[in-house]
């Protein structure tokens, strides 16, 4: 690159660029997607944020990445079924508020988990109730009386997407639907289940981009934070 | 046109090749689509239909087809929600068997209704329950153990149409699933629910065309005829 | 219809199926969209709403809607930019917890007038920045401070819908988008702002339908109650 | 995952609720889908399944999956074409009602034959008529004598997925039509059959997604049932 | 408009350059689309053609269209069904070579008649087979011997559009297929039946845009011309 | 509007913001959209900004908003073709660079003459080459040495929108592609022409918004203009 | 398989039935698409066609598959960049009439060869114009005088496809467009092209599938054989 | 290939047709792509373009590519982000005018690095502005006052690509906007941010295929060309 214009892709890392400023401006740090780096990238920007942060979050990892951030960040904990690699300075205290996570097939836990990685770490109380499709009704109705206590609910769904409509009906607290790829054909990667939830006849249902645990666990957490006083 | 090529389109009608083989071939007379046909054109059709056939439909008829059917064929009876227009020849029974007809919301009766006078015409007994959408489950739930009873189920539903899903998930029939297009936005004419039926989690569900009522109908009725002997 | 299947539509109303059940159910009493309905059938269900509702909301109604619902019910209040009607049996309070409401030009505010009225009708106090779209992003700048005293924000956006990933970026609380159709050509009637929000870079968004400014301010309210307890 | 939420999806097999209730209510026991599971889970479930159902199935199966079953079931059966596993405790029948099991080309037969072996472990009798495209439509009129004694058809086609249309005009039977993602192009993996198929002009076809051959041979097997006494 | 730029559209008509070199270059006169133009536009434009080219022929035009352009040239004719005015300076004979044009409903009518306009008028003689719909197939078996005696066969189809494919399957000629956008729901306007034709499984299949009777009449005409001596 | 929230839109005006800073910022003074505004609003807005600013652009406006126009600001000028009211406060020079403002068809000039006022009253010299469309290729390349004095063109073309890729083939300078919804059938409203000219095999093409004549002349008249000094 | 249902695929192959009727129903035998077979498959079915047809084709084949078709038919050909496979008994001659095959560039030969081996097997003479896209058109103007004594053309482009429209509008007779799938992003594998073809402004182009060399050298083949006398 | 058709692929390379009058015609020569292409390929065009052309270059290439490159070629040097090849037979002096380059996150820099070798070569200044995404908007508005010096400013973006638009809104100069293939779910491939980006609610903006920074830096470095004298 030319002097005229100085890289401004070096810094600390030479390859990106950290926002430090980010936990103050939206009361979380930047996090680190795992997809497209290799497993020194990862860990490079994972123990550079740590030196500040005191909390960090990296999704979609691979294990080899997570090897490589644990020799850097020794403290860092690897949730298989999600990819996320997650740290934080102090001992996780019980969680505040509650958030439920309703997932609609077992394919669908990897996003599930996602969710519930990114909400725990933001400081939420999760409670799961997973495997609770539409095509066995009866599954999610015994839980409702536990899902009726959290604040928000997330609902992960693939195929058609259906339970997020379901679960709406049922509360009085809003629904964070989250389709997933899972399906094949006329699922077009997740397009129906988009679709499906974004239409629902349910008030209170909102969506985020396919296979999306991360922004749904995010969105969840803000809705269950306390307000400000 | 010119006498090498004789319009093949005149015959009796004029305008249309009536098909009086088609009740030998397939169980049921030629239905008349009303839409696109002046209400001339539909009564002509219908009181040709009526004079070899013993029983006359026709589907997406105005009211003002109807008035130029009954002058012609007196008898003829008309369903204002559906726009359809039957006849019989000789009074109807019972109905054999027993279809269950379920719809979503109210904006889905013109098609339910379709559906209705279809399978009815074609000698099945039907039973309806309306307004029973995935928002307010327990309306659904209340129903099925009549539904249960039926040969056969078609679930009529528009938004996002998850409602075949879950019905198909509480009986051991086949469901013939409609998607409706009622709704806007992200529905895209009822492209949404067609995709979420077809991407259904639970077996036992096969779809039809958007707002195709007819063809639910003419489905389940032939679904619901007792096997040869 | 037969005698065997009776009319399940009829009732009070005889054309549809007044859920009473819904506000204890969901913190809502059912809401009433205008849209194919005449006035005299939405001024009969709005009255047979207010009898036991504390509530009523009619979404996408002709003015002359309206003027039949007044003459039933004449405390009624009329927003004609978003063609809805409200009811409320208790003069408004001052509104609890605080929802900004956001919307990038003056096409979009029927959609945004009919979250406001949603959101206000539950009880939400609802601030309006509106006509603060990206091509002059110093307008929304000015806002932030405001902004971000809210509980959560509703951003309404047509044509590439980029608003609210720029709200989102800026703030520490949930930020329910909403696409509208204003647009023309590649928009394809807000698929293009659907698909820009769904997409967003920044976390704590989620998405509604098209239009769809009801259900955007029904989660809005949702998350700005107050947790129970 | 911490106490609060004990982790739902351990039980007998750590990674999935196995629904032994299926059966009583829809009439056929949970299904294994195949794909994306590891040999190991694949028999882990199925033995589990084989120990209270009297007829199990998996689907979109490796012959390394199906060599992993047969030491823990060492009688189930294995069709390679479909990649589906299957097994009954009692020996089979002759099959009750019959099915017409109708495909267009050769490479269309791996959803075929998954729709056979469901349809038939379901208690049905199936005939099939493979290689019967409209390109050589004699092929096909050849076949209806023997298509139309059967209860029901099942018809599988890709490319342009014309085939069901051609066979529902010839009979007085349902049609159930599976598209198949065979093709290039602007077949775009199936999504040209399949709208081909919910669009057809000829009453009495309805559709499962696209290579969904378990769909269809389930829906078959429902209809061939015979009416409750 | 400035002096720089002289406006290039004024000419004889001031609103149409019209292009007399078309006649030589491709073997047919430039073809007016009437809609969009008034019915004054259309006739001044015919009447421009007619005082040089021997054949003049204007698509989708109102019957106001086709009486202004009779007041200036009286010997044009019209067919209602294709909106189409023709008009030839010689009359006609019997047309060489032979197409023959098939299709599939009487929906479809005014497309098919617009090629026959067009292939006529470009010297075809041209022989129809309408209402040959693949639901029933008996009648287009019925005309086969026929249809083989042609160079060129015209097929138009709406709805799933099948009916190309079984045309192909039986004769050694080429195949001109026209999707037209009669259907609704999952038709799409015709890019079901468009997608159908394209992919063909029988070859010799190639296809025009949805509803172009003019551009299927224009290259079967080309087709049915005698190879230069 | 409650008092907390004052109506952001009330201003001098009432129904909308006008953004008098746009000039300084972008070079241009905010333009009027007429689409969906009454001609009294127009009309307000119009005089508004040209209390202020020197020039002023309305575009997609009836003659109606026009004749609202002038009578507030009587040197307001009419381009009937593109619907566009423009306004400038002293006389037109006689442009500075040169623009060459390429149409496919007579049915883009709308779109084309659009551009032409947008550019124009932004400072540029514009030479148009209308009906210059690909099947009669030797129209474009006879104006070739007189395109190529310009220093961009503006490409305007709809149905299969090949023209972009031609002229660019030609030309050592950028061009500016516009897709119009001008076509039918599988040209869906521009997109068959917007996918044409966005992937073109030829380097040095960009691409606006269907039928966006006013983004292409604005975009064209910025690349027109000197580099500072 | 069981006893009721012989296996259909039997026969001499076991996996595939010849079709040994299609050489005197469309004038060519069947043709063998490899992609999808295994090199033992294709030779067994290649072998077979040759016993008894005087022209066999294999398309879309790897080297291993011509290699193994070699071992049982030694005078089999094979044409690298197409993946083409075929085979007469007597030696070819001149060919008859003349197809001018016109491709846009270097990336779309292996789809423009394939028409090439499929028109020459079938009788015609080919001439071949490489590399002549749209973006040099001077290229195509050159060969337009020996393009214009062709009886057909086969156009083939990828990327936005447009050369169809300008060789169409050069010609007096039909051109027969391929889209092929070269190219990325908004091309979506050969959308864009193929709607480009589709939309064309020049009449006389119709289009095949995408890739669909084949269809196109068939197609063509059939255009310029000899009326019957 | 026959004698009657000499193959036209030969030349000196034998597998492509080099076109060397290209540079003349629109003031760069050809220009390499080089996926699809062995890197004995891409060496051997790389270098015969060399032979005449002052500049070179190749995108889309492997380092195996360059190392093929680099024996033949030895002062060609190598963008790995880019993957792309450039080579100029004088030293670089500091480049004329100033373009922009903006680029949204780390994962679209390959995009703008193409974009930025490609103006480079041409001969432009290019100034870059990395991983300013919308998402935090502050580190844009800190580059503003440096872009505004620019002649034309290129912005990179994929998932929701909406930093263009804010681009636009602070600028009198031109944007060409580079939609990326960045994100997942329903970014469709770039999709997403295509269709953002041609609905852009600010002027001069124009917009490239996704993921083609050659097309953004040759068309920003024709803008960037000084007007002719």
């Amino acid at each position: 690159m030319s002097k005229k214009s100085p890289p401004p892709i070096d810094g600390l890392l030479g390859f990106a660029q950290v926002d430090h400023d980010r936990a103050r401006r939206c009361g979380f740090p930047e996090v680190i997607l795992g997809r497209g780096k290799t497993p020194a990238q990862v860990a490079a920007i994972f123990a550079e944020l740590a030196t500040r942060a005191d909390r960090v979050l990296a999704t979609r990892c691979s294990a080899a990445a997570f090897e490589a951030v644990r020799t850097r960040v020794p403290t860092a904990r690897w949730n298989e079924l999600a990819g996320a690699i997650s740290w934080r300075r102090r001992a996780a205290g019980r969680g505040e508020g509650l958030i439920a996570l309703i997932a609609a097939g077992t394919a669908d836990l990897p996003v599930a988990e996602e969710a519930r990685v990114t909400a725990t770490l933001m400081g939420a109380r999760v409670e799961t109730h997973y495997d609770v499709g539409v095509a066995g009704i009866h599954r999610l109705l015994r839980a409702v009386p536990r899902i009726r206590r959290a604040r928000v609910a997330i609902v992960v769904a693939g195929m058609e997407g259906a339970l997020p409509s379901v679960v709406a009906g049922l509360l009085d607290r809003p629904v964070v639907a989250v389709p997933t790829s899972v399906g094949y054909g006329a699922s077009f990667g997740g397009l129906a289940a988009l679709l499906t939830m974004v239409n629902s006849c349910a008030a209170g249902v909102s969506v985020v981009n396919i296979d999306n645990g991360f922004g749904a666990g995010y969105t969840a957490a803000l809705v269950n934070r306390p307000a400000r006083r």
